[in-house]
């Protein structure tokens, strides 16, 4: 699990984006699971904080970084990781699924590099220790990264579409990777919750309801006993499959008093 | 991992959308990570079939099932899950962050449901299985499910944003939502590649350019043998840290001999 600064220091890096939406919508994923690094690199279109779809971004959109190019966007950048969907071009890259990538990335923001001159001059200095930060590139809607924009990655990573689908829409992309980055099934929360476990009826209990309810279904006609000889013994076993819970056995039965009152006191207000 | 007709069995449920461009991206997610089964409920907009943001989904669009009532929606289904970014409304449902859920959703779609009347007349049909379906509810932009909606559901799923921004851009839920369905760690491409393991150049090599970067260093001027006595070692020491890779020495070693013949011949052209 990353620690807010592990976060702050994952740089989610725009290249050449066209639409403000899509602007809008990873300022609001970067948000929405606690990023904060957010930067554009030559956006078609300047005008992009005022990106309708970001609910709840506005701090993201206001501190976003725009550079004229990608070299100045990830110059304090250790590691830089390009996103894609193409799987088939001659790629001199590595390329790794989003599961195995995330797992890389979290593992260099979460170590830290000691400078060579913390290291001769001022060996304990820990405070002096350079934090890794890392760039995760995603390319324009219609082209992705360009081949000058991928020359500058360590490696590449891909979300699992299928392969008659392959290309994700930039929001949903941003908002799938940040997700997988911060993904932890070890991390419960307090207000989540198992479905309640039913302490089931006792026999008596069932026995109770199934007596009220052969009554019911005698009173009210749908049970012809002089047709079926094992009644009784087909109607215990179709309440037994109901699993009658404990807390609602009582419940039942009482509906089913109240029913058998009405049939024999059908004109009865 | 689910197989097509599982992915199949799971209906993506959108109520009371108002937003066609978020039924579009919704779609979008819906194709790319291999489902088919799309139903709106009561969508603010009919023209839904003209969502921009939808590139590649126009199938799923086309094949969309819309419904008046949320009951009807749901009607084939087992297992009903609702989406939500409440934390602390009090739930009567149970609430499992989204790795645990999407567990148990793809445990159900997995197993099929024997109907009684093969059991009794024709034991062996095994054709005859119906299987789970399983609907997976996303409520309104604005408003989320509604409690009439949430009453429908067995238990809910909620995606962990942070706790100062929990609530997602609709298109972007539904895309991480799908994400984590077919996350499969254990399923690799042929065409996924780890970064090539590099072969260190070997003593010579690494000598044999260490002599010439000393070379060209002491023509250029750079350095001053006289006021650094043990300038060799850390040339060396400097080389060293680089891990020169086997295939790229002889690359190396050939551009500074370049440099140095330069060096040696300034004013040839």
């Amino acid at each position: 699990m990353l620690s807010a600064d592990q976060l702050a220091n994952l740089r989610i890096v725009l290249v050449d984006t066209r639409n403000p939406l899509n602007i809008g919508a990873a300022a609001r994923a970067v948000s929405n699971f606690g990023f904060s690094s957010f930067r554009l690199v030559h956006p078609y279109d300047v005008a992009f904080q005022g990106a309708r779809s970001a609910v709840g971004a506005a701090k993201i959109l206001e501190t976003a970084e725009v550079y004229e190019t990608l070299p100045e966007a990830i110059a304090d950048c250790t590691l830089i990781v390009g996103t894609t969907a193409v799987r088939h071009r001659e790629l001199h890259l590595a390329l790794r699924r989003l599961d195995a990538g995330a797992k890389v990335i979290q593992k260099h923001l979460a170590q830290k590099s000691t400078p060579h001159r913390a290291r001769g001059k001022n060996r304990n200095a820990a405070a002096s220790l350079r934090a890794n930060r890392v760039a995760l590139l995603f390319g324009s809607e219609k082209f992705g990264l360009s081949n000058e924009d991928l020359s500058h990655c360590h490696w590449l990573m891909r979300i699992p579409t299928r392969e008659e689908h392959i290309s994700m829409n930039l929001g949903q992309a941003v908002a799938v990777c940040l997700y997988e980055l911060i993904r932890d099934p070890k991390k419960t929360a307090a207000f989540e919750r198992l479905p309640e476990k039913l302490v089931p009826a006792n026999a008596g209990e069932v026995e109770r309801f199934t007596n009220i309810l052969t009554e019911a279904l005698s009173l009210s006609g749908f049970l012809d006993r002089r047709t079926v000889a094992d009644a009784d013994d087909r109607i215990r076993r179709l309440v037994r499959r109901l699993k009658l819970p404990q807390r609602d056995a009582d419940m039942w039965t009482g509906i089913m008093r109240q029913i058998v009152w009405k049939l024999n006191h059908p004109n009865h207000e």
